[in-house]
Protein backbone atom coordinates (compact mmCIF):
# COMPACT_ATOMS: atom_id res chain seq x y z
CA UNK A 1 0.00 0.00 0.00
CA UNK A 2 1.27 3.40 -0.76
CA UNK A 3 0.34 4.63 2.47
CA UNK A 4 3.87 6.05 3.28
CA UNK A 5 2.23 9.87 4.73
CA UNK A 6 -0.50 8.21 7.34
CA UNK A 7 2.36 5.33 8.08
CA UNK A 8 5.04 7.53 8.59
CA UNK A 9 2.63 9.51 10.93
CA UNK A 10 1.99 6.92 12.55
CA UNK A 11 5.40 5.68 13.32
CA UNK A 12 6.65 9.28 14.42
CA UNK A 13 3.86 9.95 16.88
CA UNK A 14 4.66 6.24 18.58
CA UNK A 15 7.71 7.51 19.44
CA UNK A 16 6.08 9.96 21.60
CA UNK A 17 6.12 9.20 25.72
CA UNK A 18 2.81 7.71 26.70
CA UNK A 19 2.00 6.48 22.97
CA UNK A 20 2.08 3.08 22.09
CA UNK A 21 1.45 1.89 17.78
CA UNK A 22 -2.00 1.43 18.69
CA UNK A 23 -2.93 5.10 20.28
CA UNK A 24 -0.71 6.39 17.24
CA UNK A 25 -2.84 5.14 15.11
CA UNK A 26 -5.79 6.11 16.68
CA UNK A 27 -4.51 9.60 17.05
CA UNK A 28 -3.43 9.49 13.78
CA UNK A 29 -7.27 9.13 12.43
CA UNK A 30 -8.59 11.30 15.32
CA UNK A 31 -6.14 14.31 13.65
CA UNK A 32 -6.59 13.55 10.03
CA UNK A 33 -10.50 14.19 10.89
CA UNK A 34 -9.80 16.92 12.16
CA UNK A 35 -7.66 18.21 9.36
CA UNK A 36 -8.01 22.40 9.27
CA UNK A 37 -8.82 22.46 13.41
CA UNK A 38 -6.22 20.65 14.70
CA UNK A 39 -3.20 18.73 12.31
CA UNK A 40 -2.67 21.48 10.22
CA UNK A 41 -2.35 23.78 13.72
CA UNK A 42 -0.32 21.05 15.09
CA UNK A 43 2.20 20.57 12.23
CA UNK A 44 2.69 24.32 12.23
CA UNK A 45 3.12 24.69 15.98
CA UNK A 46 5.71 21.87 15.58
CA UNK A 47 7.63 23.49 12.46
CA UNK A 48 7.10 26.83 14.55
CA UNK A 49 8.90 25.01 17.76
CA UNK A 50 11.38 23.58 15.57
CA UNK A 51 12.66 26.82 13.94
CA UNK A 52 11.84 29.26 17.09
CA UNK A 53 12.53 27.78 20.86
CA UNK A 54 16.28 28.22 22.13
CA UNK A 55 17.64 27.23 25.26
CA UNK A 56 18.43 30.07 27.32
CA UNK A 57 21.91 30.65 28.00
CA UNK A 58 22.02 32.03 31.05
CA UNK A 59 19.53 29.59 33.27
CA UNK A 60 18.94 26.80 30.55
CA UNK A 61 14.90 27.16 30.41
CA UNK A 62 13.50 26.57 27.10
CA UNK A 63 11.85 29.92 25.24
CA UNK A 64 11.73 31.83 22.17
CA UNK A 65 13.74 34.54 23.29
CA UNK A 66 17.69 34.09 24.53
CA UNK A 67 17.88 35.15 27.38
CA UNK A 68 14.52 33.99 28.22
CA UNK A 69 11.76 35.72 29.32
CA UNK A 70 12.07 34.86 33.30
CA UNK A 71 15.37 35.63 32.94
CA UNK A 72 14.95 39.25 30.79
CA UNK A 73 12.30 40.28 33.42
CA UNK A 74 13.05 43.12 35.41
CA UNK A 75 10.47 42.99 38.00
CA UNK A 76 11.38 39.52 39.74
CA UNK A 77 13.75 39.09 42.38
CA UNK A 78 17.67 38.58 41.05
CA UNK A 79 18.93 37.98 44.31
CA UNK A 80 16.69 34.65 44.80
CA UNK A 81 17.61 31.68 42.56
CA UNK A 82 15.81 28.83 42.63
CA UNK A 83 17.96 25.52 41.19
CA UNK A 84 15.75 22.78 39.23
CA UNK A 85 16.55 19.64 37.68
CA UNK A 86 14.35 20.21 34.18
CA UNK A 87 11.89 22.60 32.39
CA UNK A 88 9.26 20.61 33.32
CA UNK A 89 9.80 21.21 37.02
CA UNK A 90 10.69 25.11 36.63
CA UNK A 91 7.15 24.65 34.75
CA UNK A 92 5.61 23.72 37.86
CA UNK A 93 7.23 26.12 39.94
CA UNK A 94 5.63 29.24 37.70
CA UNK A 95 2.39 27.40 37.59
CA UNK A 96 2.22 27.69 41.35
CA UNK A 97 2.72 31.23 40.92
CA UNK A 98 4.27 31.10 44.45
CA UNK A 99 7.90 32.23 43.17
CA UNK A 100 9.23 35.19 42.24
CA UNK A 101 13.12 34.76 41.37
CA UNK A 102 14.58 33.45 38.90
CA UNK A 103 15.58 29.68 37.74
CA UNK A 104 18.30 27.66 37.14
CA UNK A 105 18.01 24.65 35.38
CA UNK A 106 20.73 21.73 35.90
CA UNK A 107 19.37 19.38 33.12
CA UNK A 108 18.87 16.40 35.27
CA UNK A 109 21.30 15.05 38.19
CA UNK A 110 24.38 13.17 39.71
CA UNK A 111 23.77 9.58 38.83
CA UNK A 112 26.82 7.11 39.57
CA UNK A 113 24.31 4.48 37.90
CA UNK A 114 23.45 5.95 34.45
CA UNK A 115 27.12 7.56 34.95
CA UNK A 116 26.57 10.99 35.10
CA UNK A 117 28.76 13.17 36.80
CA UNK A 118 29.11 17.03 37.60
CA UNK A 119 30.71 17.90 34.03
CA UNK A 120 27.05 16.38 32.58
CA UNK A 121 25.12 18.87 34.08
CA UNK A 122 24.85 23.01 34.55
CA UNK A 123 27.01 22.82 37.55
CA UNK A 124 29.82 25.17 36.43
CA UNK A 125 27.25 27.92 34.77
CA UNK A 126 25.60 27.71 38.40
CA UNK A 127 28.50 28.54 40.83
CA UNK A 128 29.91 30.80 38.15
CA UNK A 129 26.16 32.53 38.37
CA UNK A 130 26.34 32.50 42.25
CA UNK A 131 30.03 33.76 42.54
CA UNK A 132 29.29 36.73 40.09
CA UNK A 133 27.46 38.17 43.30
CA UNK A 134 23.56 39.68 43.80
CA UNK A 135 22.12 36.62 44.73
CA UNK A 136 21.47 36.13 48.67
CA UNK A 137 19.73 32.41 48.52
CA UNK A 138 19.90 29.53 46.50
CA UNK A 139 16.75 27.33 46.95
CA UNK A 140 17.53 23.83 45.91
CA UNK A 141 13.92 22.65 44.70
CA UNK A 142 15.49 19.40 43.86
CA UNK A 143 13.57 15.99 43.84
CA UNK A 144 12.93 14.19 46.84
CA UNK A 145 14.76 11.22 45.20
CA UNK A 146 17.63 9.61 46.19
CA UNK A 147 19.26 10.86 43.20
CA UNK A 148 17.96 14.24 44.00
CA UNK A 149 19.06 14.76 47.38
CA UNK A 150 22.83 13.40 46.16
CA UNK A 151 22.80 16.48 44.00
CA UNK A 152 21.76 18.60 46.76
CA UNK A 153 24.29 17.99 49.09
CA UNK A 154 27.12 18.26 46.20
CA UNK A 155 25.49 21.68 45.31
CA UNK A 156 25.33 23.13 48.86
CA UNK A 157 29.03 21.49 49.00
CA UNK A 158 30.09 23.43 46.15
CA UNK A 159 28.02 26.87 46.89
CA UNK A 160 29.53 26.66 50.37
CA UNK A 161 32.61 29.53 49.97
CA UNK A 162 29.98 31.22 48.23
CA UNK A 163 28.66 32.94 51.04
CA UNK A 164 25.26 32.52 49.88
CA UNK A 165 22.13 31.33 52.02
CA UNK A 166 21.46 27.26 50.62
CA UNK A 167 17.88 26.40 51.43
CA UNK A 168 15.51 23.27 50.04
CA UNK A 169 12.22 22.38 50.06
CA UNK A 170 10.25 21.55 52.75
CA UNK A 171 9.15 18.11 53.36
CA UNK A 172 5.48 17.65 54.75
CA UNK A 173 1.88 16.87 54.07
CA UNK A 174 0.95 17.50 50.48
CA UNK A 175 -2.06 19.80 50.92
CA UNK A 176 -4.91 17.91 50.01
CA UNK A 177 -3.32 14.61 50.66
CA UNK A 178 -4.56 11.76 53.48
CA UNK A 179 -2.10 10.30 56.57
CA UNK A 180 -3.19 6.75 55.71
CA UNK A 181 -1.61 7.17 52.18
CA UNK A 182 1.50 8.61 53.13
CA UNK A 183 4.78 7.08 53.37
CA UNK A 184 6.70 6.55 56.35
CA UNK A 185 9.55 9.08 55.39
CA UNK A 186 6.96 11.60 54.67
CA UNK A 187 4.99 11.42 57.90
CA UNK A 188 8.26 11.14 60.30
CA UNK A 189 9.75 14.02 58.37
CA UNK A 190 6.32 15.63 58.56
CA UNK A 191 6.29 14.91 62.22
CA UNK A 192 9.89 16.51 62.93
CA UNK A 193 8.65 20.19 61.33
CA UNK A 194 5.43 20.21 63.01
CA UNK A 195 4.96 23.85 63.09
CA UNK A 196 2.60 25.69 66.27
CA UNK A 197 -0.93 26.58 65.17
CA UNK A 198 -2.17 29.99 64.35
CA UNK B 1 5.94 34.75 29.82
CA UNK B 2 6.53 35.12 25.47
CA UNK B 3 6.57 31.09 25.55
CA UNK B 4 3.74 31.38 22.66
CA UNK B 5 5.28 28.43 20.81
CA UNK B 6 5.60 26.24 23.61
CA UNK B 7 2.39 26.87 25.09
CA UNK B 8 0.78 26.53 21.82
CA UNK B 9 2.36 22.99 21.35
CA UNK B 10 1.02 21.77 24.51
CA UNK B 11 -1.96 23.13 24.40
CA UNK B 12 -2.53 21.17 20.86
CA UNK B 13 -1.16 18.30 21.45
CA UNK B 14 -3.04 18.06 24.81
CA UNK B 15 -6.18 17.65 22.59
CA UNK B 16 -5.27 14.23 20.58
CA UNK B 17 -7.12 11.27 22.42
CA UNK B 18 -4.87 9.26 24.99
CA UNK B 19 -2.96 12.54 26.52
CA UNK B 20 -3.68 15.05 28.87
CA UNK B 21 -2.54 18.51 29.73
CA UNK B 22 0.27 16.76 31.88
CA UNK B 23 1.34 14.32 29.16
CA UNK B 24 1.15 16.66 26.53
CA UNK B 25 3.59 18.92 28.04
CA UNK B 26 6.09 15.64 28.93
CA UNK B 27 5.70 14.84 25.03
CA UNK B 28 6.51 18.34 23.98
CA UNK B 29 9.73 18.63 26.17
CA UNK B 30 10.45 14.98 24.84
CA UNK B 31 9.74 16.12 21.63
CA UNK B 32 12.02 19.97 22.07
CA UNK B 33 14.76 18.10 23.00
CA UNK B 34 15.12 15.74 19.88
CA UNK B 35 14.22 18.55 17.28
CA UNK B 36 16.00 17.27 14.52
CA UNK B 37 15.41 13.40 14.93
CA UNK B 38 11.62 14.35 16.15
CA UNK B 39 9.64 17.21 16.34
CA UNK B 40 10.72 18.86 12.65
CA UNK B 41 10.01 15.39 10.96
CA UNK B 42 6.72 14.86 12.77
CA UNK B 43 6.05 18.63 11.87
CA UNK B 44 6.56 17.91 8.39
CA UNK B 45 4.61 14.86 8.76
CA UNK B 46 1.58 16.32 9.91
CA UNK B 47 1.80 18.95 6.92
CA UNK B 48 2.22 16.43 4.31
CA UNK B 49 -1.07 14.59 5.48
CA UNK B 50 -2.74 17.56 5.94
CA UNK B 51 -1.97 18.19 2.34
CA UNK B 52 -2.05 14.77 0.73
CA UNK B 53 -4.71 12.34 2.49
CA UNK B 54 -7.70 11.87 0.65
CA UNK B 55 -11.07 10.00 1.55
CA UNK B 56 -10.99 7.26 -1.15
CA UNK B 57 -14.66 7.92 -3.07
CA UNK B 58 -14.83 4.45 -3.91
CA UNK B 59 -14.87 2.62 -0.18
CA UNK B 60 -14.05 5.84 2.19
CA UNK B 61 -10.92 4.41 3.35
CA UNK B 62 -7.94 7.29 3.84
CA UNK B 63 -5.22 7.35 1.16
CA UNK B 64 -2.57 9.58 -0.71
CA UNK B 65 -5.15 8.40 -3.56
CA UNK B 66 -8.66 8.33 -4.30
CA UNK B 67 -9.32 5.81 -5.68
CA UNK B 68 -7.65 4.14 -2.85
CA UNK B 69 -4.33 1.79 -3.41
CA UNK B 70 -6.79 -1.49 -2.08
CA UNK B 71 -9.38 -0.24 -4.61
CA UNK B 72 -6.67 0.40 -7.11
CA UNK B 73 -4.95 -2.94 -6.98
CA UNK B 74 -6.21 -5.55 -9.31
CA UNK B 75 -4.71 -8.45 -7.74
CA UNK B 76 -7.25 -8.24 -4.82
CA UNK B 77 -10.68 -9.87 -5.53
CA UNK B 78 -13.49 -8.18 -6.52
CA UNK B 79 -15.87 -10.52 -5.81
CA UNK B 80 -15.33 -10.09 -2.08
CA UNK B 81 -16.66 -6.91 0.03
CA UNK B 82 -15.94 -6.17 3.41
CA UNK B 83 -17.98 -3.76 5.49
CA UNK B 84 -16.46 -2.12 8.14
CA UNK B 85 -17.13 0.36 10.75
CA UNK B 86 -14.15 2.71 10.74
CA UNK B 87 -10.50 3.01 8.89
CA UNK B 88 -9.46 1.65 11.86
CA UNK B 89 -11.05 -1.50 11.57
CA UNK B 90 -9.65 -1.64 8.04
CA UNK B 91 -6.43 -1.58 9.33
CA UNK B 92 -6.26 -4.40 11.48
CA UNK B 93 -7.50 -6.42 9.11
CA UNK B 94 -4.53 -5.59 6.93
CA UNK B 95 -2.62 -6.05 9.01
CA UNK B 96 -4.09 -9.51 9.62
CA UNK B 97 -2.96 -9.92 6.10
CA UNK B 98 -6.21 -12.42 6.11
CA UNK B 99 -8.45 -10.95 3.49
CA UNK B 100 -7.59 -10.93 -0.12
CA UNK B 101 -10.95 -8.96 -0.87
CA UNK B 102 -12.15 -5.09 -0.96
CA UNK B 103 -13.71 -2.93 1.67
CA UNK B 104 -16.54 -0.56 2.23
CA UNK B 105 -15.91 1.84 5.36
CA UNK B 106 -19.43 2.92 6.83
CA UNK B 107 -18.07 5.68 8.81
CA UNK B 108 -19.75 4.19 12.45
CA UNK B 109 -22.73 2.42 13.39
CA UNK B 110 -26.55 3.30 13.17
CA UNK B 111 -27.32 4.36 17.01
CA UNK B 112 -30.56 6.18 18.24
CA UNK B 113 -29.01 7.25 21.72
CA UNK B 114 -26.53 9.49 19.18
CA UNK B 115 -28.77 10.17 16.75
CA UNK B 116 -27.32 8.31 13.64
CA UNK B 117 -29.57 7.29 11.01
CA UNK B 118 -28.54 5.12 7.57
CA UNK B 119 -27.94 9.08 6.21
CA UNK B 120 -25.23 9.67 8.08
CA UNK B 121 -23.51 6.66 7.31
CA UNK B 122 -22.03 5.16 4.10
CA UNK B 123 -24.64 3.00 3.22
CA UNK B 124 -26.18 4.70 0.41
CA UNK B 125 -22.99 4.09 -1.59
CA UNK B 126 -22.77 0.59 0.05
CA UNK B 127 -26.24 -0.53 -1.67
CA UNK B 128 -25.47 0.75 -5.31
CA UNK B 129 -21.54 -1.03 -5.11
CA UNK B 130 -23.77 -3.98 -4.48
CA UNK B 131 -26.57 -3.37 -6.91
CA UNK B 132 -23.94 -2.48 -9.51
CA UNK B 133 -22.69 -6.09 -9.86
CA UNK B 134 -19.78 -8.10 -9.56
CA UNK B 135 -19.41 -8.58 -5.97
CA UNK B 136 -20.85 -12.24 -4.66
CA UNK B 137 -19.98 -11.76 -1.18
CA UNK B 138 -20.46 -9.30 1.45
CA UNK B 139 -18.88 -9.93 4.71
CA UNK B 140 -20.34 -7.70 7.77
CA UNK B 141 -17.18 -7.18 9.89
CA UNK B 142 -18.97 -5.19 12.55
CA UNK B 143 -18.13 -4.75 15.92
CA UNK B 144 -19.79 -7.21 18.18
CA UNK B 145 -21.11 -4.43 20.05
CA UNK B 146 -25.32 -3.97 20.49
CA UNK B 147 -24.87 -0.86 17.61
CA UNK B 148 -22.35 -2.94 15.79
CA UNK B 149 -25.20 -5.85 15.39
CA UNK B 150 -28.14 -3.09 14.53
CA UNK B 151 -26.23 -2.10 11.82
CA UNK B 152 -25.39 -5.58 10.46
CA UNK B 153 -28.68 -6.55 10.61
CA UNK B 154 -29.61 -3.12 8.94
CA UNK B 155 -27.36 -4.03 6.35
CA UNK B 156 -28.44 -7.64 5.92
CA UNK B 157 -32.10 -6.86 5.70
CA UNK B 158 -31.24 -3.76 2.89
CA UNK B 159 -28.78 -6.32 0.81
CA UNK B 160 -31.07 -9.06 0.92
CA UNK B 161 -32.51 -8.42 -2.77
CA UNK B 162 -29.23 -8.18 -4.21
CA UNK B 163 -29.09 -12.05 -4.42
CA UNK B 164 -25.14 -11.70 -2.72
CA UNK B 165 -24.41 -13.90 0.05
CA UNK B 166 -23.89 -12.10 3.43
CA UNK B 167 -21.87 -13.49 6.17
CA UNK B 168 -20.86 -12.03 9.58
CA UNK B 169 -17.38 -13.07 11.23
CA UNK B 170 -17.27 -15.93 13.49
CA UNK B 171 -17.94 -15.69 17.27
CA UNK B 172 -15.93 -17.82 19.67
CA UNK B 173 -12.54 -17.93 22.19
CA UNK B 174 -9.84 -15.72 21.09
CA UNK B 175 -6.67 -17.58 19.89
CA UNK B 176 -4.29 -17.03 22.94
CA UNK B 177 -7.76 -16.19 25.13
CA UNK B 178 -8.31 -18.49 28.72
CA UNK B 179 -11.64 -19.51 29.34
CA UNK B 180 -11.90 -17.99 32.84
CA UNK B 181 -11.52 -14.72 31.82
CA UNK B 182 -14.52 -14.87 28.86
CA UNK B 183 -17.82 -14.04 29.08
CA UNK B 184 -20.71 -15.41 29.22
CA UNK B 185 -21.69 -14.64 25.50
CA UNK B 186 -18.55 -15.70 24.04
CA UNK B 187 -18.08 -18.99 26.06
CA UNK B 188 -21.87 -19.97 24.95
CA UNK B 189 -21.05 -18.70 20.86
CA UNK B 190 -17.86 -20.64 20.99
CA UNK B 191 -19.66 -23.82 22.30
CA UNK B 192 -22.65 -23.10 19.85
CA UNK B 193 -20.31 -22.89 16.76
CA UNK B 194 -18.11 -25.91 18.42
CA UNK B 195 -15.94 -27.88 15.31
CA UNK B 196 -15.09 -31.22 15.03
CA UNK B 197 -11.30 -31.49 15.86
CA UNK B 198 -8.64 -32.98 12.69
Amino acid sequence: MAQSEIDRLIQLLSKLPGLGPRSARRATLYLISRRESLLAPLGQAMADAAANVKTCGVCGNLDTTDPCAICGDNKRDASLLCVVEDVSDLWALERSAAFGGRYHVLGGTLSALDGIGPDELNIESLISRVEAGGISEVILALNATVDGQTTAHYLSDRLLEAGVQITRLAHGVPVGGELDYLDDGTLSAALKSRRSMG
